[in-house]
């Protein structure tokens, strides 16, 4: 282990970088909104390398935009040890989601650059792709496209909300290379560490410095849209309604149902879009478009949930004499963290004399498709009240330093 | 009463002027999206004006664009009697609602002119500013304003989506005179008389060329904003979420069965709008804003709605710990239609043969608001399974015929 006073993390420079990355958002502050290849998202990005290129390290982008900026190992043939997370922003979220994965990521490798340290094996920083679903649906398009998730013809099937497809935009951003180049062999990295604000109170409220995931929920996402029947909402009498809103409205109860009689507290399923058509005060809708997010640690009981949301969208059809027709964008595997990460982060965290705690993540991230390249792990640190994609995120300098701390020293272990 | 052979309707002139009015819309063919001062409604008023000075009708535009076009009288200083609706149209509806008052009104004045008919008074032709709520989420501004319901103040104090003031949107669309003289005294007209469709299914099912309107039922709208407490959609479980589209979810199954155990099916009430913040597949909703549509020919038994709806929010707010916030925009009393109006109609079609019933408007009419300053009838003509507010709305070429035959004997017959 390395001497603690050795690693130089400078917990303030950390918050003057996370800060001025709030100011690429197209939400007022303290609110960011930082949509893939959005101009926000180009200039952040730009801003990113600019920290990089102070800290000295080399830089590759990929055809999609995914980031690695690379520490040279003693052996810089082997495989290398990995961190990231991403800098992609819902509308109206916060500032520490992602980014502290990315900024700390660097801090931790500057740390272990100025300490002197030159690990056996390579490390590299990665900043993913849009990890958030925002524009395209789906999330972490990043690294499933590493990971083979998402192969080129998938990555061009792409559209977003305004029919412009992820080829499209992507080359409008400035990323031009060829989409068969992305997807990374097995074997690529040796291993794979995410640095990331908890999205949950456990840490903050038991009073703990680290946490370390043992294992990543299995997140699915549905798109659902009700037709109805529209009309004048004076002129056409209750009996004689297809009202596509109100089918949707008991869908969407159906849905906090499906997660709430599942047993176990781990399930989670969420509406988060609601879209209604023609959105006029006198018009009966006859269209909603709506979204449906399900998690758990475990992917049976997830899919349970969202079988019971098929049979409830079945009899809301039938009862209302309304069409409810159900895509699934996606439906993935939970991941199992690797059994050397999970130890090398906890003796990290020991040997500094954090409080520390082994759980779950029930948030998506990047680490869950680079599971299926190579072995993952993840360091969790407290946010207040667990509050996340909002505004008012927040993490204390303290213990984003500490986070990074156990990042720098898990890296030089491993890679050594 | 006038020779049948002596009004001169050209059906096939009027199917022509509704199918080039459709064409200023900002939705693609068959659907009709026009909104109050937009380009397309811009454009639309032009079109109406040129229409009219074919005519020979002397025109008058007041501040916030109601148009009054003249047939004079031979007394022409006694109170004119009046016809006409309005032009706006909701988004992605049809043709024909409000227009073939407008068109159809400019048709019957053509048509007395043209079989050289001096009516002892004057006849005038309106249309009306923005009968439709979509921009200013309140419905008949022009009318309203005409009677006095919307002050100068009232009309000063309205506010679009986009935060852009009345005044500010009406200047730009080229009405700039001052608000406080839109207002009419009682007495300046003598009677107001509006064609319309119905809306309904009943004239068609029962095979009827035209509907005697003896009243119109009562709307009231109110504007609900649900505040929950947003959060990521995988870190925040079941028990501590409040969210605020599953609370809103439950809000709009109680407006439906609010009008559903009213013991009336005149009692209707829709929620048309429901917009979700921040709207992200993966975050918990924050706040929703719904609105609330209730309308019913007797104004207490539509209260009374409103009332469960309001309980209803105040069980859902408490057992969800939300807060919902609910402003009642208009609620507006029933009117009860002229009786020697409802008789002249039914002579006038009487004595053209035409299969004529009584029956109640439950939509919302411009002639509402007429009712505060003038004895109000409506001429209701069948339209399509009753369909509207859709691109789909259709009535046929001899109904909307029939119904301007019966408009012109009624004007005439008023005037003399």
């Amino acid at each position: 282990m390395l001497a603690e006073q050795a690693l130089a993390v400078d917990s303030e420079r950390l918050e003057h970088h996370l800060a001025t990355l709030a100011t690429f958002s197209d939400a007022p502050a303290p609110a960011v909104t930082r949509v893939l290849y959005s101009d926000a998202d180009v200039r952040a990005r730009a801003y990113l390398k600019d920290l990089i290129a102070e800290v000295g390290l080399s830089v590759r982008e990929d055809a999609i935009g995914n980031l690695f900026a690379r520490l040279p190992g003693q052996d810089d043939t082997l495989p290398a040890v990995a961190t990231g997370s991403h800098i992609d922003a819902i509308p109206h979220s916060g500032r520490y989601d992602g980014t502290v994965g990315v900024l700390g990521g660097l801090e931790a490798l500057r740390a272990l650059k100025e300490a002197g340290v030159t690990p056996k094996r390579p490390i590299e920083l990665i900043m993913f792709t849009a990890e958030e679903p925002t524009r395209f649906g789906v999330g972490c398009v990043g690294s499933r496209a590493l990971a083979g998730v998402l192969s080129a013809d998938d990555l061009r099937a792409l559209k977003d909300e305004d029919g412009r497809s992820f080829d499209d935009v992507r080359t409008a951003a400035g990323f031009t290379g060829r989409l068969e180049e992305v997807g990374l062999e097995p074997g690529h990295y040796h291993h794979f560490v995410e640095l990331h604000i908890e999205q949950g109170p456990h840490l903050e409220a038991q009073n703990l410095n680290i946490g370390v995931v043992d294992a990543i929920a299995a997140p699915a996402t549905l798109h659902i849209t009700v037709h109805g029947q529209g009309g004048h909402a004076g002129a056409v009498l209750m009996p004689h309604r297809h009202d596509a809103l109100v089918a949707g409205a008991i869908l969407a109860q159906a849905v906090e149902d499906a997660a709430r009689s599942s047993g176990a507290e781990d399930t989670v399923a969420t509406v988060g879009i609601f879209d209604v058509h023609p959105r006029a005060v006198n018009s009966i809708p006859s269209r909603v478009f709506m979204s449906v997010d399900a998690r758990d640690t475990d992917a049976a009981r997830r899919d349970e949930a969202i079988a019971k949301i098929r049979q409830a969208a079945e009899r809301i059809a039938q009862e209302r004499d309304v069409r409810i027709d159900i895509e699934t964008l996606n439906a993935d595997p939970p991941a199992t963290c690797g059994e050397e990460i999970v130890g090398t982060i906890r003796e990290a965290a020991e040997g500094m004399g954090l409080a520390h705690t082994t759980l779950v993540s029930r948030a998506y991230h990047d680490a869950l498709f680079m599971d299926r390249i190579c072995p993952i792990g993840m360091v969790f640190i407290p946010c207040h009240q667990g509050i996340s994609h909002r505004p008012d995120e927040y993490s204390a300098p303290d213990d984003i330093a500490n986070g990074v701390r156990v990042l720098a020293q898990t890296l030089a272990n491993l890679a050594s």
